[in-house]
């Protein structure tokens, strides 16, 4: 019943999000801003003080932790996770596949998460036992027969170093990496959702990057864990995968394993 | 005249090309299809159809150069070039940043180009000695006054063999390159031409990937050639830079210069 009213209530932040960053979409107010603040850095921030001036309201006694104005009641049971633009160099490029993440964590797990599309209306919604949605249909991931026929997703060769590059790369060429997808951030795990990509694959990231996205992979059948097969948390390293068919799990830490 | 009677048809296979296409999104009819034949191959060869039969009924004299069914009447002065879906990962992963190419070469040089997103329905338009549109409104390149400040992006660290490697990453270093954006095939072109991405760099296209890009990027106001600095044609060996402000170009020849 909690559940319910906190998903209403993060549905109502998505909103508040969207609404501030619509404003800053490819330019539309980014000449008259101040010198030293990029269009991006005004997005962010006008997006994590609307769903700020909520929570505060409303939950008053709920921890939040924001990318931009960082944690306040650190100590509490429920925490927010907020990442009002995850995929910012896809904002700044003008491309509408980067995404306002929403997670609640109860003891360090994440047990609800948003994933908002602003520009485009999209919203993937998912919440501990329930299954998961797309603009409020259900969303399901697709069977993965085979490891070669895995369509495999990661945002940046950047994200990796040296020794993670390795492990990577090794679980690439197990998949049909000729199809591999570059860029694409939280979107790439929305996709995973609906079923059209198989494996994300990623390393660096930070609770507010991961923390929205288990429950929505795990809400529509998939599973997401690090790169040890241990389910994400508060304390976890950020090197992540998500995986649609969890039948393939064994494989791709196997292939993970295999790099140097 | 006659261009601008070639602007209206090009925009009709446009049109053609992204019905096709649409019926085959995020797996439409991808389940009800012959088990040897992918959604992606099925929605490339219907849109490459449908534009092959306005054209061939239409200019009967010219030639097509079609990337899912070759080469007709390939010594006509006027061709064709068409990439029904050019970024099949990102169509295949249901991002909508994949788009329709459509070219008209005269004596090897293309002279016309649309760049379509018929998900989003995004369309740039671009002709010699004229302004480069946007879904019908005029669309500019921003100026970059220094390399260090520009928005680098390139579709995928596949595109590069070693030697190429080498000399895009020798440029990547000289840009803003924390915030280089991966991923998105032509869509980055058409982001640059609206002034959201300031240089695309990329090796192994091929003239359809290529074609339509030059007037769509030129007639925005910036600058197409290859890695060499000189304009693209029928004969260019797929190394192309785009690059938003033509102030900028000896920057980026030296830069990729140094590469090894």
């Amino acid at each position: 019943m909690d559940l319910i009213k906190d998903i209403a209530l993060a549905q109502r932040l998505a909103d508040a999000a969207g609404e501030a960053i619509c404003e800053y979409w490819r330019g539309r107010i980014g000449l008259e801003t101040k010198a030293d603040d990029s269009p991006v850095t005004l997005a962010d921030r006008a997006a994590e003080e609307a769903m700020r001036r909520i929570l505060s309201a409303e939950l008053p006694h709920d921890g939040i932790h924001g990318e931009e104005f960082g944690k306040e009641r650190p100590d509490a049971t429920r925490q927010w996770v907020l990442d009002p633009i995850d995929g910012t160099t896809s904002f700044v490029a003008g491309r509408p596949i980067f995404g306002t993440l929403i997670a609640l964590l109860e003891d360090g797990f994440p047990v609800l998460g948003v994933i908002d599309q602003p520009i485009l209306k999209e919203r993937w919604v998912g919440a501990a036992g329930q299954q998961t949605t797309f603009n409020g249909v259900p969303a399901e991931c697709r069977p993965c027969r085979e490891l070669t026929d895995a369509l495999l997703a990661t945002t940046s060769p950047a994200l990796f170093d040296d020794h993670a590059a390795g492990h990577f790369m090794a679980l690439a060429a197990k998949t049909a990496h000729r199809r591999m997808v570059w860029g694409g951030d939280c979107y790439n795990y929305a996709l995973l959702a609906s079923g059209h990509i198989d494996i994300v694959c990623e390393a660096g990231l930070k609770l507010h990057d991961f923390a929205a996205l288990a429950p929505i992979v795990e809400g529509a059948g998939g599973t997401m864990c690090d790169w040890n097969g241990d389910p994400l948390h508060a304390g976890s390293t950020g090197e992540v995968i998500a995986l649609g068919d969890p039948a393939r799990l064994e494989d791709v830490l196997e292939a993970l394993a295999c790099g140097h």
